[in-house]
């Protein structure tokens, strides 16, 4: 059952006079339940009860932390049919994606619960002593990771669940062993109370200390403002828009006590084609890229924003083509109302630059909140000197630039801002001539992918999300992945400690 | 020779106008030489220069890289007494240290060069693929550490040598393959030039790219200010004030691209003795500690500023004979006449507050610059009630906190800023009750030291030289020990590449 309130540790509470509803954007409609915005106070009280339960959560076994991770992953999916309904309620997504994000959610918990059923990844280091060294004794000095103590959560408004109230930053700190306070997105406030009650039956139900988790409604920017200005607050993760993400990184930053901001924002993700490529398989290439633009209605941190070739006939035929097939995909509903219509606003400025062409759009009736995808082309040197052109367009929308030649698009890339992913589509043939760019896309990039799409993001190891700012606000942690958790802790050192007072896992070699 | 000229790159450097000189400390005496300040110009010459090399320097194999460090360290050792001797005109340090502090210098870069002979440092991670996993195939994808560009360094003004020129931060961002600019300290600009032009020579004799490092010298904030706001600098090393380091992060953080600062600044160090340590070897530990609290003329970031321990006649006889010893140990110079000035100010502003009592001073005769250690005590309700009590005062000073009871000797931990390390002096018997005093004390500092003293940090893969703010601006890393790397690189992820475009370390399992 919704209802509406805030969750205070293991308390629900409605203080506040402030109340909004989300929208249902296929049906533009609200829906029914009423969220009541947290106070000063209700933050207050979830900062206080987090400060609490830092020590005790922090000293819980890893085993015991993993049960409630995976007592949480069971915990959603008993909202079976409830969190689905809601989670497509609120965002206009189709019910396989809310499945298809669910399965991702839970794995992330489950694989987080996997990562600290051993301490391996507190990354043990240990120096013994050498006492007969000259001219000093070495001491004995062991290492292990800490948690830094309670991160504030912003979810994502394009990933209800799987960047949200129990997404990859909840599970990773959890993981780490660091409360965590959840910022609810105003978009999807009924998805987050959900999954925010399984957190709390599960921390119940597995004996966690009360404060190990909060969820604070808030459909403005003052209940985020509060949380991250919050000296119990010890760092931040958050994943949505460079002007939200660069506000709260400036407040972290201005505090008397500076805390880390991990903030995933905008992308473009700049996709690279050979002529060889072209030539061979230009078709294909934009069948697959169409869709790939128009995945999800586009609203993917991966989404393909920026297509770069050298111009001739090839690169030609494929814009038209990669229009066409782009326009004539069925149109899908935005997340949001505000979102389309920041959509249509950010795209007509693009169009309104002399510089850009209109290749393609689709030309369907649109219902309301309905994107209409759009493939948009430009030269080379008009994209280089008209940095307004560099920004994302969230959505189904994808700009080609006709490079001159290798030199301009090799020019192009190293303007860039930095970017999520970049991707070089190209043939075995290309690839004797391809290290200029790999090393020009390197730089910009936190992830190259051949011969794929950048949208989709695997969750293992080897994955890095993140890269130069403003991808993100700290390129030398990723989101996603088991490394996640690095952004939430601390390397500590014991110094010639008796084996009696050393945690367990730095007692022996 | 010292030339007193900037190094640009290869070149040697004096396009400005303003000059400086260095002090003798221990003679109150300009040295000779005269220090041309980096001009703007030079400035953005250097900063283009090390942008331009970052590329071929990244792509420089690790043993490479290796082979230049390694020649740094020897053509510092090259130097021989003509460094030792305008080190210790510069900084009234004795011979022993100045030896010892090149020890450690060379030990750093060395223990680097080690550490890039072999591409494990990069922590690679392989997720092979999974081409029939469903409902979607996994990707290849290979992820290895990459140098994040230029860094600039800010040396330290107590270690001329270890936390300087080509100290831990120069060598450990040479090592991920970051081109260094060094903002030379003004009280050591000779040290400095010397260090530099060993760099300068290694990096043409192992054949770097020209712009892997400079050396600019500065005597006011405006040259660092600038080095830091530039575009091409993408992380920032410094050591040293609160003042100064927080003024820098803030500037890095105000970027349009914001960037890492790692700044290791001020820090009290408490140290907790038991009662039945007091009791059993307080005799020792007085003498222990009066020699830690001088130990270079009280000029470490380890130093213990602050003793803490429950009241009673035991720590009334440890403070006065803890107060005499101190007071007994020949006076040192400070580093500068303007050190020597705060030190005397900020201690006085100490004993100026009304809680406050000097147990005892050095009394004997003091040359100019000389530092009149002291120990000061009060109670532990009127420090934690007086904040101004919690500051550094840089030198021979220490402050003995009695405490009513265990738990306020807990209360006054927890309202500590963050710390650089913390220690526990402590008897066998005392184990069993020491749990809640390392908890409090752990959230607090980088480094618990048991029956030690904080000065003195060894260069090894486990030690922790950082802290919670204001320790260090980012606890998540340390400045000392093979893992002072991290602060350089990036995680990057490769997927779906063909063998032959991966890198060397990546192409297999």
């Amino acid at each position: 059952m919704i209802t509406g309130k805030n969750y205070i540790g293991y308390q629900q509470s409605a203080k506040g006079n402030t109340t909004y509803r989300t929208i249902n954007p296929k049906l533009n409609a609200e829906n029914t339940p009423t969220y009541w915005e947290a106070t000063s106070e209700e933050i207050e009280e979830a900062m206080q009860l987090a400060a609490k339960a830092f020590i005790p959560f922090k000293q819980t076994p890893g085993p015991k932390r993993a049960a409630f991770l995976n007592t949480i992953a069971d915990e959603i999916m008993a909202l079976d049919d409830l969190l689905v309904e809601t989670y497509m309620s609120e965002t206009g997504l189709p019910e396989g994606r809310a499945k298809g994000e669910r399965g991702r959610t839970v794995g992330q918990l489950r694989m987080f619960a996997e990562l600290i059923q051993t301490e391996d990844w507190r990354v043990i280091t240990i120096d013994e002593a050498i006492p007969d060294r000259t001219p000093m004794a070495k001491p004995d000095i062991r290492q292990m990771l800490i948690p830094l103590g309670p991160v504030v959560v912003f979810g994502a408004s394009n990933f209800p669940l799987a960047y949200a109230t129990a997404g990859g930053d909840t599970a990773s700190a959890l993981a780490a062993g660091c409360p965590v306070v959840v910022k609810s997105h105003p978009m999807h406030a009924g998805t987050g109370e959900l999954v925010a009650s399984a957190i709390v039956k599960a921390a119940k139900d597995t004996g966690m200390p009360q404060g190990v988790f909060s969820n604070l409604n808030s459909s403005g920017i003052e209940v985020g403002q509060q949380l991250v200005a919050h000296a119990a607050t010890k760092a931040v993760g958050f994943t949505g828009s460079i002007r939200g993400g660069r506000a709260l990184f400036d407040i972290a930053g201005q505090r008397k006590e500076p805390i880390p901001v991990f903030a995933e924002m905008g992308s473009i993700n700049p996709v690279i084609i050979t002529e060889n490529a072209l030539q061979e398989r230009g078709d294909e290439i934009a069948s697959t890229y169409a869709n790939s633009i128009t995945l999800g209605t586009g609203q993917f941190c991966t989404n393909p924003g920026l297509i770069l070739a050298v111009d001739g006939t090839n690169l030609t035929h494929f814009i038209s083509d990669l229009g066409a097939k782009t326009a004539a995909l069925d149109a899908q509903p935005m997340l949001h109302p505000n979102i389309h219509a920041a959509y249509n606003r950010n795209g007509a400025a693009i169009l309104n630059e002399a510089e850009t062409t209109l290749v393609a759009e689709y030309n369907g009736a649109l219902q309301p909140n309905y994107a209409q995808a759009k493939l948009v082309s430009v030269a080379g040197a008009a994209f280089l000197n008209n940095p307004s052109l560099h920004q994302e367009v969230f959505g189904p929308f994808s700009m080609v630039v006709r490079c001159k030649d290798e030199q301009e698009l090799l020019k192009v890339i190293a303007n860039l801002e930095g970017q999520l992913t970049g991707t070089i589509i190209a043939e075995n043939s290309d690839f004797e001539s391809l290290e200029p760019l790999i090393t020009v896309l390197q730089d910009r990039v936190g992830r190259i992918i051949f011969n794929g799409v950048p949208t989709g993001v695997e969750v293992c190891a080897a994955m890095t999300h993140g890269g130069p700012y403003p991808a993100s606000t700290d390129s030398r942690f990723t989101a996603v992945g088991v490394q996640a958790i690095k952004r939430w802790v601390r390397p500590f050192s014991f110094q010639d400690f008796p084996k009696a007072l050393l945690p367990d896992v730095l007692k022996n070699h």
